[in-house]
Formats: structure tokens, sequence, C-alpha cells
């Protein structure tokens, strides 16, 4: 990892918490439907409806909330009253609502990290919801460039190094999700560095053989990167 | 408009239709709603609906279509069912799915300018929605930059002639809204040309006092460009 002058950092589960937002609220809309469904039934259905609407809905809080109103309508068999539907709605507001907690360490890595390298966000998502979180998060000073993009394949990080004028062997990406952070970005000649989250959702887990594929390191924490950083050089 | 090098162009009713689409799914939303409802009411509430929604939902087809659902709950007084939610979603289905289409002119006129500008898309509205209608629209290969913003403010323009190195007197915008393409540009010192299209949402109506305080252009249709901007140097 000679040569690293930009790390990029993916947000949701990276730098704070997202995913456990997500399944609370799928737990309280599984209270809501609860005279129409065996709760376990939501999330399967769910994940189903989610993967069917990701072409056109994309990600974030309104796909999400979309996709949960379609799953309970099919679930309750169209039984599911305006009043319920409205109530899963609220649950979406609340969402992007929803404080947002940093993981432990984020703020002292970059602090660490900015004097010596550009720093980038670089999330898919929402562009409002993505927007939203950055500034409530407080850490936008420490970020040289925010990108916030549909999705994470090769072109995607290909597109955005070259609009940088960044060399894939100068950068550096760091994640929680093998799918979208470490395997397109070291297929480009890229470096990467996993950090697992304790939850992640299905569409980002990896066929364990794939993973294989490609050079990568793993790390517990943000906070060792730094020093492994330094280490590596 | 001396040494303009950097053209930029509005999206949705500037390059393509779009808001005569939002009109047409309001309409079929009122034909799914008769046994509730007034017609002209639906109009005037979901207005009231998508303002309220706005900061939490931003703009594009899955904020509509859920300000949409808020809106038959409300004015049918939750007795709209769960059938008739699962029409309206389809009805955002079919937005995005829609043809893209070109407005007059628009393909001859970029090519008229690329050779001689750097040519850029900045739209506002839904990440996934403005990707899918460039990609969809074929223009894509005339543009140098694309950026698609939450919001077009005049921090907005600023941050992206910043990230290009655009000076603002070299800087042309180009759009359908006074209140979104127009006047922020021209605040900034930036130059600006309005077309006008024949349908515009009520959110991007500008008092016409407002307009009258800075200087910019009208033209009544793309293809006059090339020449306006030629005459003006």
């Amino acid at each position: 990892m000679d040569n690293i002058n930009v790390i990029a950092f993916d947000a949701d589960d990276t730098l704070w918490v997202n995913e456990p937002i997500y399944r609370k609220t799928e737990e309280q809309c599984k209270q809501i439907l609860e005279p129409y469904l065996f709760p376990p039934e939501l999330s399967e259905k769910l994940y189903e409806t989610e993967m069917k609407n990701l072409k056109l809905f994309g990600y974030g809080i309104k796909s999400f909330t979309l996709s949960l109103i379609e799953t309970a309508i099919e679930l309750s068999d169209n039984q599911v009253s305006a009043g319920e539907i409205q109530k899963i709605i609220d649950l979406g507001k609340e969402m992007r609502q929803h404080p947002v907690e940093l993981l432990p360490g984020v703020e002292e890595t970059l602090r660490e990290l900015e004097d010596e390298y550009k720093l980038m966000v670089l999330t898919k998502g929402d562009l409002l919801d993505q927007e939203s979180k950055i500034a409530r998060s407080g850490l936008d000073p420490h970020f040289d460039y925010i990108e916030i993009v549909s999705d994470k394949s090769t072109d995607t990080y290909s597109r955005i190094l070259s609009h940088y004028s960044i060399e894939p062997s100068n950068f550096l990406m760091v994640g929680n999700s093998l799918k979208s952070d470490v395997l397109p970005v070291c297929k480009i000649g890229g470096h990467a560095i996993h950090i697992p989250y304790h939850i992640t959702w299905d569409h980002e887990e990896v066929d364990p053989d794939e993973a294989q594929k490609d050079g990568y390191h793993e790390l517990d924490d943000i906070s060792q990167l730094p020093d492994f950083i330094n280490r590596s050089e």
C-alpha cells in the first residue's frame, strides 16, 4: 500500500450506524401488521420485494418505505388498512430524522489521517438521505470530496477516479461491504480495507469463494487504520 | 456574455418532457380515487402534502408517490383500500419507466455547441431517476460533466463552480425554472438563460417582482441558443 494519497470511506455502517435502523423499522412494521401475518414472513417477503424494486427505486429510505407498503399489501391479502399504511409512511419519516450515531473511533481516525491524505466520502444511496446524514454527522469538515452514487460498480469507481485524476494504485477504499466497497476496487487495481459490521444486509453479502479471488485487508475497527497504513508503507 | 466556456443545462422540461408526466399521473390517480373525493381537491391537497414532505423526501418519483399515497389516505378519510394504494404505487413504477421524450431541437443544439464549449447537465432530483433519464435520453455523449443535486441554491452553484474551477463569469446556465436555474446563478455572478416551458410546477414559480431584480435573458426555444450566444459575444 505504498503511495496512497486518497482514502475513501463508505458511510453507512462504516462511519455511522445504519442497518440497525432499518431492522428496527422492520420490527415496528411487524407490530403494525400483526393482525394479518405471521411476523417472520415479513422479512423474507420484504427482501424479495426490495430486490424486485431495486432497479426502479434504488437504495434508501423512500425505496424501503415503498417496499414495506407493497409487502404489507401483499402479505395481508389486501386487508391492511389506510391508517396502517399511513403508520408505515410515518416510520419512513422517522428514519429520515433518526439521529446520526457515529461508530466508535471514526472522528479521531479522520483527524489523524486528514493532514496526510485527501479524504473522500463515497457512499451509495439516496441523495437526500446521504447528504442529510453527512451534514448531521458533523464530519463534513474532514472530507475533501463527497461522492454520492446510485451504485458501486467497477464502472462507478473508474469514473470517480478518472474525474479526480486519481491513479487506482494511489487509492484506498475503506468500508463494511465486500460486494460494494472492496471487490470492485480491487478489480480496478485499487487498494481496499474491509471493516466488517456486526449486521450486514443480505444484498451486500458475498459468496466467500468470490471474496477469496481478490487481495484486500481486513481490520476489526476503524481506529486501527492509521497504524495499519503506516506499517504497510 | 463574453468568455463563456461552460454551458450547463437543466434537464427536466429543458432537455426532455417531465412535468406533463407528473400531471398525467395525477389525473390517473384522480380516477382511482373517484369514489372518495371531488377530483379537483386532489391537486391542491397533493401540492400541500408535497411541500410538507419536501424537506424529508426531496424531489422525484418516489417522493411524489409517497405524497400521492398520503393525500389519498387523508382525502378518503382512511377509506382508500390497499388495492387502490397498490395501484398508486404501480403508477409510480410506470413513471420510472416512461420513455424519455426529448424536447424539439435539443440534440441539434448540443451538437452545435459541444465543440466550442464544455457542456454540463445540472439537474436536481432523485439520483436514480435522473441517471436513468440521462442514460435513456442518449444525450450522454454530448456532455462533459453530469451533476445531479438535491436542490439548486446559490450554495449549490458556488460549490459546483468551485469544484470544476469555473469562474462565474465564464458560466452560463440554461433552464426552464426562474427559481432554480436562473435567479441563483445571476446572484453569484453567472449568466443565465430562461427558456420557459408551457407547464411549470407551482413550486418553481417565482414572484415577478423578484424576477425583475436580476438580469437574465429569455429565449422561446433551445434552438435559438447558439445564435444568441454568438450574437452576444
